[in-house]
């Protein structure tokens, strides 16, 4: 019998990271000046170790030996074969996805949480702060913290705050603080609640109050820390592609098609970045961003400079996206629900390496439930979205007759998600789709911002 | 750098689960007619395979390749060494376990939940039913359904049906239909309502609506199943154990302590049988399973015949039991909250072969909560009481300085019991101690039945 999982032992993990920023050309992050931001303007927000890592240009950056002993606890993750749902969908394709859900947080990202504290540890940082919306990220930052003895403190979104109690459960059993945001501590979230105290609160509010309670710590002894779009969160997850390489060999196989869904970008490109250098060197290999057609970031906002949050705290970034101020409607998968994309993962757009496709909700729940009852894990609404677009290359390869090798992330479970479920055989959950009229109107912000550059890197 | 997680490849594991009925001599059943119950007399409620089973005295029975086929979705579970918590605690101990919470309902239940499908499958049967308590069963039987194609319905204790939705949502996902016990689709079911039409359910009176609708579909296709207790139950479980074995030969140790919950008996039987076959052979090996203060069944209560449910539909069993009418304060390790013991983990209790311990609620979260800081998993509710007797023992070899070897299972994660974990925070749990004139109250309903002879194997 064949075997499901393909597995490294963890002598075999990889010893670094992937920097894409080694084989692409970036449009620089824009200050408030107009000019390109400095190290020294973001020292007060990130740890100098970490805003080194961002600008890095080295093509492979070491993992620190304390950072692989944490990761350990649930890493190299299994790269299984999903002959199961092959099956059930009668293609000759050969289907594998890497099962990112097997981290203790659930997902994709403690591979980020725990560099990230260790960095932060490194440099003589007491406490983290940071923002969630649907919980994954907060659960996996509290996770890590706990790991290097610091304090953590997290901004939740008031609606998901209240619709998913058990998130912030998750977070203090790891030892971290979460509140509902807008909170009274900050004044970002006192003049959000003076302005409406009813307010479900948003991401943007969440990220200025996190930024402002690291930036005002009198001890400077705070950070603030992001969980997507940034060039380091990219680079640490990585690991899920090398990983991924590595397994593939072992059973000689290579994929045709690289799957992954994009909010923020981090669990597309960890999946992905490895196989882009692979596809600069050559190979012949088709490389998909999943987004929902709710929030349709790439496949049809501009690439422009925006901030990254409601509140224009952030430096401009050069992004595809739906304006600072768009709020996406009220699909289940929050962790998809942002309005712009990570840079380098706008950039391989721009460059036609990577292309990008929209899935409505309900096609990705159908898809969502077909792999429960395949392979059986209980996928997040996040990984949903891949999954649709992997059962379509699936039944597209039965038509054309070709066994295509198919990679997908499976980037966690959805066991805090479950309600969600509930609702989709309940009938109540529907497509949203943006008109393109509503898409400009919200991309309207920009309009009087820079314009970046459109390269290509060769 | 030493392995955190000693892994096997799917070609390592068991073919063969061991039946420590070739090993030991138990009582047998009684029927209503006081005499030994014969298999026909089980045949409406078992599939007539999974019988032969139940009573089989072969030592090694082979593993059918469909179930490793299953299995192999998350098997073999890593062995995981801990050496956060080893470090933490500053014990000389080293602490091993098995990781049963990689499944993807949660817990060690699908290990039995898959054979036992693959056996009503192979004999014909459509449909199954069974009862769920806190949900972890339920879950795993419909995950097991979903993949050989049976329907599967479970009727849910109405109180944890009403405060832990996402267990139905989570058997909803793979295909399960549960419903809140008692229920108006059964005779048992309406009996309750009609007494009290707001009562909490019992899991007495789910056993009883799942084995009638089971014996009364006129298709003669449906069959009941049980998820611990039962002999073939503690025979699946066996896997976890002889893995066990096989990764520490890898790294050379063996254990001096193995250390189980035990509620039904199953998961602790899972790891603990094939060490205790090991003991029968001359090793030196302490043994514990550990109950709740609140529902000491081993620790407490006589070795009696007893009834399994508390509608007295079930054989006599001969076990350690605090009476099938006992209801258990509302600790939250639900899995936990049974009368009785599985018979042969009660023989082995007569035998001396293995040693009880009971630990209180809040030690049991206090563990858990250091495991979850430590190692990074956050433990279900049953297994934290595993882990008090862990940290007890991990302190003891320090006191006496002995490198010991300490092996324990991690059952199952507590993603799904959240709930919990706030209770503590918030100082709202408490221990519960039964006094010793409430256990001799429960213990009158079994005064007149007759009474197993106290055996020594050897």
């Amino acid at each position: 019998m064949e075997a499901r999982k393909i597995l490294l032992n963890e002598d075999e993990m990889p010893r670094q990271w992937y920097n894409i920023l080694a084989d692409i050309k970036m449009n620089p992050p824009l200050g408030p000046d107009g000019k390109p931001v400095t190290p020294d303007a973001l020292a007060p927000v990130f740890p100098m170790n970490l805003i080194e890592q961002e600008v890095s240009s080295e093509r492979w950056i070491d993992i620190p030996e304390e950072v692989l002993g944490i990761l350990k606890i649930w890493r190299p993750s299994p790269l299984v074969r999903a002959f199961s749902l092959e099956k059930a969908l009668g293609t000759p394709a050969k289907i594998y996805f890497k099962n990112e859900s097997v981290s203790p947080p659930g997902s994709h990202k403690p591979n980020t949480a725990v560099p990230q504290a260790y960095y932060n540890k490194e440099f003589g940082i007491k406490r983290m702060t940071t923002e969630t919306g649907a919980g994954q990220w907060g659960s996996a930052l509290s996770f890590a913290c706990s790991q290097f003895g610091l304090e953590c403190k997290i901004f939740m979104v008031r609606v998901s705050f209240d619709q998913k109690p058990y998130r912030k459960s998750m977070m203090s059993t790891w030892g971290g603080q979460c509140v509902a945001s807008p909170s009274m501590e900050t004044k970002a979230g006192r003049d959000a609640l003076a302005k409406d105290p009813n307010t479900p609160g948003s991401l943007g509010i969440a990220i200025s109050e996190a930024i402002e309670a690291a930036v005002t710590d009198p001890s400077g002894k705070t950070r603030y820390s992001l969980g997507s779009v940034l060039n380091h969160v990219m680079l640490h997850q990585t690991i899920i592609g090398l990983e991924a390489q590595k397994q593939l060999a072992k059973v000689g196989d290579y994929p045709d098609v690289v799957i992954g869904c994009a909010g923020g970008g981090s669990n597309f490109a960890g999946l992905a970045f490895p196989f882009v250098l692979d596809k600069i060197n050559g190979k012949a290999i088709e490389i998909y961003p999943v987004e929902p057609a709710a929030c349709p970031t790439l496949t049809k906002a501009p690439f422009v400079y925006d901030h990254g949050d409601t509140a224009r705290y952030t430096p401009l970034l050069p992004m595809h996206s739906l304006g600072h101020a768009f709020v996406p409607p009220p699909f289940h998968a929050g962790g998809l629900r942002y309005h712009g994309m990570a840079p380098t993962v706008s950039q391989l757009v721009v460059e036609g390496l990577i292309k990008p496709k929209a899935v409505t909700q309900l096609d990705a729940y159908a898809a969502g439930i077909l792999l429960a009852r395949t392979e059986g894990i209980i996928p997040a609404p996040e990984t949903t979205h891949a999954l649709a677009c992997v059962v379509e290359e699936a039944k597209k390869a039965k038509e054309e007759g070709k066994a295509k090798v198919i990679l997908f992330n499976w980037s966690g479970h959805g066991l805090l998600d479950l309600m969600a479920y509930d609702k989709y055989f309940a009938g109540e959950l529907s497509n949203f789709v943006l008109e393109d009229k509503e898409i400009e109107a919200a991309e309207k912000v920009f309009e009087n911002f820079p314009k970046p550059a459109i390269m290509k890197s060769r």
